[in-house]
Order: C-alpha cells, then sequence, then structure tokens
C-alpha cells in the first residue's frame, strides 16, 4: 500500500465506516467535520480531526478549499469522499488529483461521464446494456423532445442529467403535462445541481430497482452480484436486501455480466453501483444511472460474499490490483439493511433530532448494526437523518426477515424517534414477505397502515 | 416446531445467546435468575423471568428442583442448560425427561456415557477413533497403573473421570510422582465433581488443541469442521478459531468424519464437540473427550460456516430434523474468538467485577460481540470473569486477526479491568501470527510478557 495517511471528506456513519477499514490496512486516519460535528464517534475515532468550518455544510462538507487546507495541514496522501457530499463531484476528483492527493474513487472525468444521466445512458448503450427507452442524450429542444416522447409513448419521466436524490424529476402523463413540467425540472435541477440539463425516460410500471455492485483497478473488472432496494419512500431507498429475490440465475448472470461490461468500457477504477429497472413480467432490465462511488445499502453485499468493499477500493486507489478474481466471488445466504433514521413515521418522517439516551445495540449472529451513536450523544439536526444501518444475514430470505424483526426489537434508543418501527411493520407485510413488491409500491402501503407506524 | 415455551437455565451472555434463537424460532423465553442477576441484560429480554434463589450457584443455577419448579410454574415445555452448571448433568437431563419437559441436549444415558472420561475414551475405541494411549477404563488398582504409566512411558496425566475446567489433572514424570500425585487427584475430582475416579493418558508434548463440532437428530450427524483452542492458561481456553491453520486438508476431513462416527455411534442428539490433541508433527490425532453441549466457542463455526448451531439444537430437541446436510456444510474464510474477562492481566488476572460505565461496543463488517453488558450494569462477583466474547471473521487468518487489533481497540468498557489488553499483545505475537502455537505455549508467554498486558 503506496498510501499512509487518509483523509474522510463525510461525516456520519460513512465516515466511521471509512475509518475502520483505514485502520484495517494500517492508515493513519484525518477526519473533518463542522462545528457541529465536534462530538461525533467519528471525531473520536480518528487519529486526528480538523474542523473545517460551521454546520452549514456548504461552507464546511462541500467547501472543496477547506477539506484540501486540511488534507495539506495534516499531511494526507488520501481522501475518501464516501457518499452524499462531495463524493460524486468531478471538480473534487480534479482538485484533490491536482494537489498531488490520491482521491478514493475514479477521475475527474469518469465520474463527470457517468455522472451525467444523458452521456451514462450513452456509454450503456455503447456498451451493448439495455436502457430505457428514451433521450439521447440532453434535450436541446422542447417540442422536438415532445414528439419523442409522444412516439415512446406516455407517462413518460423528465430527468435531470445532473441529478440524485429524487430531485429534477417529474412524470408526465401528456403532452400538455410535458411541456408544463420540463421547465419545472429543469429550474429545480439549476437550483440543486447548478446544471438544468433534462432527458427523457419511458415510465416502466410495477418495476423493480435492481442495482449490481462493481469493484474496478482499471485494467480488472468485476461484480459483486446485485442488490435489490425497492422498497423506496420518495424515491429513496428504505430497506435494500441482497441477492434479488426475483431474478433467476440466468437473469442474475447477463444482468451482472453486463455491468461488469460498463465498468470494462469506462475502465472503471474503484467501487461502483451500476443501476437497473428490472421488469419481472417480461424479465427485461434497463440500466438507469450510474453511481461512482461507495453506497450507503453496501453492507448487504459484504455480508453475502464476505469481501470488504470499502478495503477494496482504498486498495485499488492506492494502486493495488483488486484482491479478488471474478470467479472467486461466491454469495452465500440472504442480507437485508433498513436505515434506521432520526424520523417520527407515525408523524410523516418528520426529522426528530435529539439526545441519545439508554442505547442497546443489537447483537448476536448475523446482525451487524453501522451507526454513529453512542449514550449521550446529542443528535445534530443540520444534516440527514440517519442514525445507523442495521444489517442481518441469515441462510434464507425468510430467516433473514425474521432475524430482522428480532434484531429490531433488541435496538433501544430511549429519546430519539426512529424508523425501526415502519421495518417491524414491513417485516409482517404479507407482501414484503413474498417479496412481491416494486418501486411504487411502499408509499400506498403507508398510506394504507399508517396505524402501525408509531412506536408502541 | 412442536415446543412453544423454552427456560434458559442459565446465565450471562450465553442466556442471551439462547433468548435470540429462540426467539427467531418463534417460541416464548422464560429467564431463571439468582437474586445476584435481577438487573442481568438476559432477565430484560426473556419474555418472563423467576427468581430462583439466591446468589450461590448451588442453591440457584443448580438446584435441579427450583429449575423444575419454575419450569411448571411458567409451563415451559423445554429447558435449554447452556454450559457448565447443569448442562452435562445426566441427573437434570433425567429430572427434566420425568417431568414431561424437553431437554436441548441428548439424553440422560448420552450424557453419562460421554460424559465420563473413562466411558466415552471406550466408546471412542469402538468406533475406531484413535485415543491418546492410557489406560482402558477408569483406573482400579494403583500400583498396575503406576506399571501401565511406566509401560507408556513418563509423563503421563492423571485425569478424572468426571474431571472438567482443569481440575482433577495432575501430570506424573515418574513412578513416584505418580504414586503421590495420583490419591490428591482423586480427592480433588471427589471435591469437586462428587465421583474420584481416575484414567491415565501420555501426555503428547506440543499438542495443539482441535475439537469437532458435531450436530446430530439421531438419525442424522454432521460435522462443521473444527476449531482450534490451543492457546489455554490454566487449561482454560482464551482464544479460540476456526478453520485450524495446522490441519491440511486431508487430516480435517480423516478428523471430521472421525467425529461424525462418534457421534453416529451414539446416535447423538443435539449440538456436541468432540475434542482431540493434535500432533502436528506427526499429523496423529487423538480423541480426548466429547462435551454433550453447545460450548463456549461454538460462534467461530458459525461465523465460518452460516450455521446457527443454537437453532440447530432447539429444533432438533423440538424433533425436528437437522436443517443441514453434510454437503451442504461449507465453510468461508477465518474466525477469531477472545473471551472478555472481567478480570486484570497485569495482575494475575484477578477478578476485576465492577460497575460498566461508558460503554462502546465494537462493530463494523466481520465483527460480533456476544455480551452481557449495559451501561450502567452492576456485575455481579459471584460468578465466572467472562463478560462477552468478540468473534471476528474476515477472508483470510491475517486479516481476521487485523480485525481482530482494530475491534479490540473499539471496546470501551469504562470501570472495568478486562483481558482486552492480554489480547491486543497476543494479535502481535510472531508465533500466533505464524499459528506456531500448542497448549503450553501461551503460559511461558505470559510470564516473558507481563509487560504487555496492563491496560495502557
Amino acid at each position: 500500500m503506496s498510501l499512509s495517511k487518509i483523509l474522510i471528506a463525510n461525516r456520519g456513519e460513512i465516515a466511521v465506516r471509512i475509518i475502520r477499514a483505514a485502520k484495517e490496512l494500517g492508515l493513519k486516519t484525518v477526519q473533518v467535520y463542522s462545528s457541529a460535528d465536534e462530538t461525533s464517534l467519528a471525531v473520536q475515532m480518528a487519529d486526528e480531526a480538523v474542523e473545517i468550518g460551521p454546520p452549514a455544510a456548504k461552507k464546511s462538507y462541500l467547501d472543496i478549499d477547506a477539506v484540501l487546507k486540511a488534507a495539506r495541514e495534516t499531511g494526507a496522501d488520501a481522501i475518501h469522499p464516501g457518499y452524499g457530499f462531495l463524493a460524486e463531484n468531478a471538480e473534487f476528483a480534479d482538485a484533490v488529483a491536482a494537489a498531488g492527493i490520491t482521491f478514493v474513487g475514479p477521475s475527474g472525468d469518469v465520474i463527470r461521464r457517468m455522472g451525467d444521466k444523458a452521456s451514462a445512458r450513452q456509454a450503456a448503450t455503447e456498451a451493448g446494456v439495455p436502457t430505457v427507452p428514451g433521450s439521447q442524450g440532453v434535450i436541446d429542444d422542447l417540442n422536438e423532445a415532445c414528439r419523442l416522447a409522444e412516439n415512446i409513448g406516455f407517462p413518460v419521466m423528465i430527468k435531470a442529467t445532473a441529478g440524485g436524490g429524487g430531485r429534477g424529476i417529474r412524470i408526465a402523463n401528456s403532452a400538455g403535462e410535458f411541456m408544463a413540467l420540463a421547465p419545472q425540472a429543469s429550474s429545480e435541477a439549476e437550483a440543486a445541481f447548478g446544471d438544468g440539463g433534462l432527458y427523457l425516460e419511458k415510465v416502466i410500471e410495477r418495476a423493480r430497482h435492481i442495482e449490481v455492485q462493481i469493484l474496478g483497478d482499471g485494467e480488472n473488472f468485476i461484480h459483486c452480484y446485485e442488490r435489490e432496494c425497492s422498497l423506496q419512500r420518495r424515491r429513496q431507498k428504505v430497506w435494500e436486501e441482497a441477492p434479488s429475490a426475483a431474478l433467476s440465475s440466468d437473469v442474475r448472470e447477463r444482468l451482472c455480466a453486463s455491468a461488469v461490461a460498463l465498468a470494462a468500457a469506462v475502465r472503471y477504477k474503484g467501487a461502483g453501483t451500476i443501476e437497473y429497472l428490472y421488469d419481472d413480467a417480461s424479465g427485461d432490465y434497463y440500466f438507469i444511472e450510474m453511481n461512482t462511488r461507495i453506497q450507503v445499502e453496501h453492507p448487504v453485499t459484504e455480508s453475502i460474499t464476505g469481501i470488504d468493499l470499502l478495503a477494496e477500493m482504498i486498495a485499488v486507489a492506492g494502486g493495488q490490483p483488486l484482491s479478488v478474481r471474478q470467479e472467486d466471488v461466491t454469495y452465500r445466504g440472504h442480507a437485508i439493511e433498513v436505515r434506521i433514521n432520526a424520523e417520527d413515521p407515525a408523524a410523516n418522517f418528520m426529522p426528530f433530532p435529539g439526545v441519545v439516551g439508554d442505547l442497546r445495540i443489537p447483537g448476536g449472529p448475523g446482525v451487524r448494526f453501522d451507526h454513529m451513536l453512542y449514550q449521550g450523544y446529542q443528535i445534530p439536526p443540520f444534516y440527514d437523518s440517519l442514525l445507523g444501518k442495521l444489517i442481518v444475514s441469515a441462510d434464507s430470505r425468510e430467516k433473514a426477515i425474521i432475524r430482522l424483526k428480532r434484531a429490531i426489537c433488541e435496538l433501544g434508543l430511549d429519546g430519539l424517534k426512529t424508523t425501526a418501527p415502519l421495518f417491524k411493520a414491513l417485516a409482517e407485510a404479507p407482501d414484503v414477505l413474498s417479496g412481491d413488491v416494486h418501486t411504487k409500491w411502499l408509499e400506498p402501503w403507508l398510506e394504507a397502515n399508517s396505524d402501525k407506524l408509531s412506536s408502541q
């Protein structure tokens, strides 16, 4: 390993996860933090910690100059961006490289190409990966795009090329709606991402969200099988599992091979995820986008394959080849991750920051809880509400769901309201038990089952 | 599953482990406790809890009548004995059965046969399993036994047939020592176990302790590979791993097959462990004893095989067949367990009970901590000092040791002294790293490295 000190340009549970991986690789760790995160677990666990600004992320975790200054001052020779914040910011990757520091992730050029939804679609098409019927590249002319939408057939989805996290997306059911909504989506994306470019895709009804974890070292490209993340609320994943219960081994093989083909086409370096919509009626899958970073839900893949994805991505950034070959990647059993957020599911998921009272961490076989908590910790109200990710694994999906229920009952988080009751209810929902879900399943279920979402 | 409510006749971390398994199987749980354990984690986690006596184990956890009374009063239809206490007490197993309650373990007769070291040796010989050269059955005549010892060759080990936990054992280096020590061993065993019977075994120098996990349902008998537990202090295991780094795949196959042969010979029902001494110079292995219960170190086997041993043993007790066939048992990676005891390794491992202050549970990939702790918990001074077992797994032994060090650094247990510093030092000891250890390795190492055993 050519690296010796890594700076973590993130916070929360993923900062803790990166510190753990770095320590196991023998690297020193530097945690940057906003003034709101001085008492965070990651700051306590890192070898060094540097305050880089006030609570507002724009002036701390999103401030490229402040992060680079901390790296120079501490002599860090690598920066891990985690997810969110600067993780898919090509300018950041370029600036890190220009400062002579190793960016743990692909190059700025690859981030730009795959982060732009329209050019990523094009890369997928070139690599022979099926995409959702839609526009080739960015929409230049609204009238022309509307005619294309009519040809594809409504409903169509209008998406921001720079999008993420569900922003900059509209669904148009007719030409009239299209002409009204497209400018809205563009200005929303312009405000959120500084780029108002749009493209359009056919809406696949009752689709499942299936994504393939890939790893590359620039010369070797492998997949670590798929994850299914069909349970979404406001386009945010809330429950993720691996493997998908919906895939035949034949479809799995083709899907994963297509992801490797795309990774190889862009000579990918690092950990990445290639996301698909899967139509289980027809067995067709369609590339939707690529995430050029580690994902929140990576632990389900680690659980079934035994591969340490963070260790691989850091080692590859340090110039080492992947430590596993495709033929050595196997999976065993079934894993599920649920997101424990400081939100009240009985009050429309209103954020519920507070102080962590008596804390009981679930344990025993097949239970992992990646979190940012300790007893007495005051959760700052400035960032997303993810407290931790509860990951369970067992030798079957059925047993993993039973284990999930058991582990949720063990989780004790006095003083806070969390999404835990949601997952207890979902683990008993017949459609979840049978695996009969799709990306539009959860929201109507939440409406119909609001009585099951209170803490007691 | 024919069972509906299980009583846990034990305490500490294993009680928590049993409760977790029972909940996942849909059973109600009853935790019995001495008055010293009223605030224990197991009591808090169980559906019901019944006080059965004062702190002294003889009047609570070892009181057969008190345990059976609690079972009758709560309507429990099964009793899990855990390890220690009544776990290998054949009279208890008989009394449970006579009360019409399911004992989670083999019958009293099998416990008697395999619990008596001399008759177990005989059973092994009959099943074609090699035993350490020594006496056939119990020593009747001291003079005759001394002549046998001379034939085998000194040093020989004098062992109590009813022994366990290192008591009732002496090593004789000559005929004179033999005649002096044998009566001592007999009276020690008489005092500890109510049975002064002795047998003798040749001392295998530089032997490794290797044991095979077996499961049986009375008709099917399988092994779940081996564990190595060569790091022992005063004959107590302190560090256990799976698989053994010392076995070739050929020896592993024969060793595990011999364990299955012995399990089949006694038509074993439940989880059991067949213990061997392994001479890695010659490649020979010798049966030493069988434990007819779940063992402290069972999680390393769960980690590498993915099999839930507690679930299997409870299901089998409830009349179900084993859920796995031998051909489905595979292992992946390497797991290590260390015993975190409330003892001060810098003060000759003096017990150090106290109140748990700030508590930090290690986490992340490949880390499991099976424990009995919560912040503010007052550890009672009446029982053994085991607080928890830290289990790590990774794709190689080398990486598992690195992960162990990382996890030990994360473990925060303010207010107590524990054996954690011992394991940090062991994880850096060259012989441990190379796997060049045997059952007599640890004690001289402790003498020579006492400076490495303090908390800071």
